[in-house]
């Protein structure tokens, strides 16, 4: 039996709670969708809590799961995801922080947390001059993300992440790193020292005079929070014996999919990762990707966006355009595919932010069982047979039905 | 409250998935079945996976888990259990090993792995003498199997099962057994010393001599492989209170049964195992075994055979027939009887061998809840009140409902 190969397309923050506006319906129940509802009545369907009942995931931990990881075991925190979002991938071992370029006085009391919102190009020409720098033995590598964000990671023997913050998160003196406990002491002082260090390299730099010069508050600090180690993640090729790619326009995304050793696809500029993102050229990435990977995670961000804006018309528009984009991977859909459409978590209009409620999955694949659920809903999927399952359920329900699982026993 | 009985039908690699030959549907979909519809209409359903979504499970292992044992614990490797289904059941602590009656020539370079697919009786005369056996101190126990194969079991003390494999897989010179860990060393040096034993024995036997006259490749050496060691398994009648009888044609069947403390009943001669099996008198075979157990596991293996041949239309043959013997049991069903039909794992015409897809299950028992299932297949049973449930969970329930559930708590 040829083994099939394996597309999950993760529309995050789909699912929703009952809106308003809409009549009481959510905004997946208001929409027509007849490409999703052909996927649904031909395929399996039913509801999958990413992470368990009732958790309120982040789309890093829901990604992990979906990906087949317990996020209760390799989730160390944000800084090491983010930082692999914006292409910082570290060993495991390394620690990882969020910073934020800051606006200080000489006592380094914090005058702007966010250094005037600055912005690429001015944060990639500061990240410049903090190239090459080691201390105490420690490698320290910095990069700059959206805004006045940026990754840092220090890379050596004898690090640990049980540090506090640097970020005092409100205007102010920063706070000094304390260990909290005996082994990350040293980490605190690197941490500290780097601080400082970055002060004194970035307070006269040409950027920040001319931006003085204009008015601008300057970016003469970088703040630390939000420590992690790189968890020991088992990459997810060897772990299945598949090539793996993820289609995704969002960083943290491409940082989760990084870290678990999945390649990551280069995407048309069209494909944001915004509302406006065009999802019928992401599911031809796909498509392409597919030719070359035997797997391959698809993100849509857009459903989320509106979910945050707490637009539940924009989510119904939102979701008109995501079925075009599953109507065309339904015009050239591979005989030898097996294809998941789901979401990370529900992210309602109404609460404007994620919620633990599960969210709708549909799974096809030529010459599957058909069950009777014929509608892609939070309540059409749960006609059908695959009951409530998990996220980290999904990769092997698909492996399986792939034709690429083990037998267990005789 | 008067406890009653259960009687667990599994109906080998029932489950399927859409079939081309039946416009896309399972045999169970395509396939009439007033009596197994009556026992889900009148009681409650669901889906089972039998170890766990997306696990392919083994006949062995996926019967373990409906005995309610955990396979990933007690599942020691196919020795054991291939030794117990010949009924050579062993204690906790030996180790069995699969053989193959070989030929091989005086330097002991095998040069026929099936010694011609030897067969008994002769297999059963050559036991005969290699009876009596013990190697420093360890007893040897070996019986016949079917057609070229046999079972080792080593009794005594220091014995570990983490020994590599005499049989090379292949044509040439045997592999000598090395301990993986030094623990096993004793154990390795048993069974070489077992192996070149063997071919004394057997080398010069009549039978051998006689197949060589006829031209016949003599079966002079026993050649062990997939050592494992009998599971300290709690039996069940103890662990449940309960007496209880395997009802089954397959020996590794009965042998998981054996090793779990079920009895196993004698079936008439009509009751074969394979697709031709008289169903109906196996039911009568169950039914009258709950006379005297409190538990009955009866096990049809006709619907696997039809799997792996890849055969829709046989397998809709042995599912009409096999609701020939649900309506045999409905036609007498004892008051005080709680009744399961399931599967221990699909076994799709499509792809000829076992996959994870989860298998329809019907629990009925006067009294208990109706519920909104009308239809024993793949997607009808989805429709119940059991949801989405794991093998090792199916006991439990069927306690509860018997009224044998101890209360937890006040």
């Amino acid at each position: 039996m040829k083994k099939k190969k394996i597309l999950i397309v993760v529309m995050d923050g789909l699912g929703d709670r009952g809106c308003k506006e809409l009549g009481g319906l959510t905004p997946l129940q208001a929409t027509p969708t007849p490409n999703f509802d052909w996927f649904t009545k031909n395929g399996i369907a039913g509801t999958c809590d990413t992470v368990a009942p009732g958790v309120r995931p982040g789309s890093d931990t829901s990604h992990l799961s979906i990906l087949g990881y317990d996020p209760l075991k390799v989730y160390t925190g944000r800084g090491p995801f983010e930082a692999a979002g914006i292409g910082l991938v570290g060993k495991p071992g390394d620690v990882a922080f969020r910073c934020n370029f800051s606006t200080c006085d000489s006592n380094l009391v914090i005058t702007d947390r966010r250094a005037g919102r600055i912005d690429k190009p001015d944060t990639a020409n500061l990240v410049e001059s903090l190239k090459g720098m080691t201390i105490d033995g420690v490698d320290v590598l910095v990069k700059e993300g959206t805004e006045h964000r940026a990754a840092l990671i220090l890379s050596g023997n004898g690090l640990d992440p049980r540090v506090t913050d640097v970020d005092a998160h409100e205007e102010g003196p920063i706070h000094t790193s304390i260990g909290k406990v005996p082994e990350a002491e040293f980490t605190a002082k690197v941490l500290n020292k780097f601080v400082r260090e970055s002060y004194e390299r970035l307070k006269d730099h040409p950027v920040n005079k001319k931006r003085v010069a204009e008015g601008r508050p300057p970016a003469n600090i970088l703040v630390p929070r939000g420590a992690g180690d790189f968890p020991h993640i088992s990459r997810f090729p060897e772990l299945h014996g598949m090539s793996a790619a993820c289609v995704a326009g969002v960083g943290m995304i491409k940082g989760i999919c990084g870290v678990c050793g999945l390649d990551v696809v280069d995407l048309p500029a069209e494909c944001t990762g915004g509302a406006g993102s065009d999802f019928v050229l992401k599911a031809e990435a796909a498509l392409d990707a597919l030719k070359s990977y035997d797997f391959v995670l698809m993100n849509c961000k857009a459903p989320d966006v509106a979910g945050h804006d707490r637009d539940p018309r924009l989510k119904c528009k939102v979701i008109e355009r995501l079925d075009k984009m599953a109507g065309r991977l339904r015009e050239d859909f591979p005989e030898d595919l097996v294809i998941v459409f789901t979401a990370d978590h529900s992210t309602p209009c109404s609460l404007g932010d994620h919620s633990g409620d599960p969210v709708p999955i549909t799974i096809y694949t030529p010459g599957n069982v058909m069950d009777d659920a014929d509608t892609f809903s939070e309540s059409g999927c749960a006609h059908g047979r695959i009951g409530r399952i998990r996220g980290h359920e999904i990769v092997p329900i698909c492996l399986d039905l792939a034709d690429r699982a083990e037998k267990f026993g005789a």
